[in-house]
């Protein structure tokens, strides 16, 4: 992915650095993945069993390695990738290489507090939090998407930027997808093409080609298989990935041939209640309340039993993170943050119907509300 | 990748109740990834942020799930996998759906002794880990490394003959490299060569193709970039992926053109070193003396401040995993250990060179002893 500038990250070090103070923390904890991309614009994905680990002490404090009260980044890792890490890390950031045999979690325990508290990487190996509650007993942790939630969460113009030319992408596949035939194909010949497809479209990763054909739609979460697809079925297509480093996901739902009575009304609810999910997104309101939102039309259909996920999820560097629109989520939501709005009805047995676009909460051009970044069409799409 | 038959999945879960039973443990705690493609069959690698846990009760103790006294093993799922996971896996394993919105480390923790010690896939998230210490507090996890490092150590003949499948399709890429052009090409351009050839070769999964030229090659995990190749380079060739499931890695240092003598000379102690490893897989040897044995090699030779990592690790369902041949790890090696033997010499600002085979530890062909799963030529290899 192309880098953006030096100060974005130091930027959002210091930030970061700041929402750790505020929280009461000591510091962050950040491992290789989207998080250490998004701190160092740079991350490795190799050797993850070798303790790679660049901590960020909150703001105010001072750390051992900054005596003079500077807070400054340090990243501990593995000689091995010490060269790596310095050459392609956007800086400053003080490096702490360690080698093969060394006890590398005590040494990460001489940068941080004894006693302290650290928010740490959703995704950071259990093998090296444990490691580390042993090397520093008393020092207590806490994942990301509990301490800080907001840490990735509201992006900036930039990333937004990249967002929508990811979701633009997307639109694109849908748009060609449609014109391809679909009756007496596999679900799994579909789902190559959608993988070509978005390559096509700039995404240098593809996440997941989801297509379900008939009573496979009833199933959320079934991928492409062998299944025929026939006249008469309702096929969900879920599709998404990485352009530039930065995600896509979306869902239509099209009828092969002409749909009937029921399946059209059932496409009606998911789409109002799309519609309602979008418009939830206001100020004051929490995550939460888009699901609610969403939740309610369907309910009030008579479909409530049959919508059995969570109505979204944050989407940035990766294409599932925080913030989550689920009940029980209470984070208020702010201007910047990108999330799926996707609703579903799964009628088992029978079929499925999901619309999912991405949104971007308060917009410099719809500040009391929300931007779609995908705008496939959402009535019910007839292909052949 | 191609299943076993279902009572290897059975075996192997019972195989690590009986070790948990052995180390004083509860029972084991099993994440996605090749941990649980080793236990079930199946791995889903969608929606980590959602908990899906394998719970193994050790043998001999009562689970909940299980209150007349019979070890089973349980999934805690979400909804929207339950049904790919229950097609999918290889049972017998009872499943417990959870949705979103269900406190699911509370329900995974129901499945569990309060107060008990579990076992934890290395790589489970620190989201996991640390919420399950929150709602089973005086629980404690240890990871599998640690706590059970021989789970998945010692390989079945059916896993060495995949490995071996595996090495063989290795080498038959690096064959076909050698007879194509270096000099005047980028890195790069030889490692997309290789990527293609390993996918030629068996491999549905390509996990590195370092390409290492000239000074590149001082840096053990220098990937391929775009330095260009010139005649007089020395050229590490790092590259492996998954066969059928199973891992290849190799290692072999080529020179464009005629060496120069400190570069034989080089090539041929890093040679000896390896051949030492090897050779030092003895009964009654533990891992740290492969590492030792190969490491005396390159001291004698007045290199040892060059030898900058440790020799080796374990390979089966990942290119990287336990047991790790470094100093310190006392592990014995057992039977069907197949793991890599990789001394370097790494001479900074100049050049680099490592030769790595698999081997697998007293098969029947060689119970004193070990095997190489690669059979590439160890001398060094000329190219154009």
């Amino acid at each position: 992915m192309t880098p953006f500038a030096p100060h974005v990250y130091a930027d959002r070090r210091r930030r970061a650095a700041e929402q750790a103070a505020r929280a009461g923390l000591d510091g962050i904890l950040v491992t290789p993945g989207p998080d250490m991309t998004y701190f160092l614009g740079y991350t490795s994905d190799t050797a993850a069993e070798r303790l790679t680990l660049l901590v960020v002490p909150a703001a105010g404090t001072v750390s051992e390695s900054a005596p003079d009260g500077i807070t400054e980044a340090l990243a501990v890792v593995p000689r091995l990738e010490a060269h790596d890490l310095e050459r392609n890390a956007v800086g400053p950031v003080e490096v702490l290489a360690w080698s093969d045999g060394d006890d590398e979690h005590a040494a990460a325990g001489r940068q941080m507090r004894a006693g302290g508290r650290y928010a740490i990487s959703d995704s950071a190996w259990a093998l090296h939090v444990l490691a580390l509650q042993r090397s520093l007993p008393g020092t207590s942790y806490e994942p990301f998407t509990l301490a800080l939630p907001m840490l990735r969460a509201v992006k900036s113009s930039e990333e937004i930027a990249r967002l929508a030319a990811a979701g633009a992408g997307a639109d694109a596949v849908f748009a060609e997808i449609v014109q391809r035939p679909f009756a007496g194909r596999r679900e799994s010949d579909v789902a190559a093409e959608l993988d070509a497809l978005l390559r096509e479209h700039g995404h240098e990763q593809v996440d997941f080609t989801l297509v379900c054909a008939g009573a496979n739609g009833a199933d959320p979460h079934h991928d492409a298989g062998p299944t025929l697809i026939h006249e008469g079925d309702l096929v969900v297509l879920d599709f998404g990935g990485l352009a530039d480093g930065y995600g896509s996901d979306t869902t239509r739902t099209v009828h092969v041939g002409e749909p009937t009575v029921e399946e059209r009304e059932v496409h009606d609810v998911v789409r109002a209640a799309q519609q309602a999910g979008f418009e939830a997104v206001r100020p004051g309101a929490a995550c939460q309340d888009v699901d609610r939102a969403a939740r309610r039309v369907i309910d009030d259909a008579g479909y409530g039993e049959h919508f059995i996920h969570r109505t979204g999820h944050g989407i940035g560097l990766t294409t599932h993170e925080p913030p989550y629109m689920v009940e029980g989520e209470g984070l208020p939501i702010e201007a910047g943050m990108c999330f799926s709005v996707e609703p579903g009805i799964y009628l088992p047995g029978r079929f499925g119907v999901r619309i999912e676009d991405i949104v971007v909460a308060f917009p410099e051009d719809a500040p009391q509300g929300a931007r779609r970044l995908n705008e496939s069409p959402r009535e019910l799409v007839v292909v052949g």
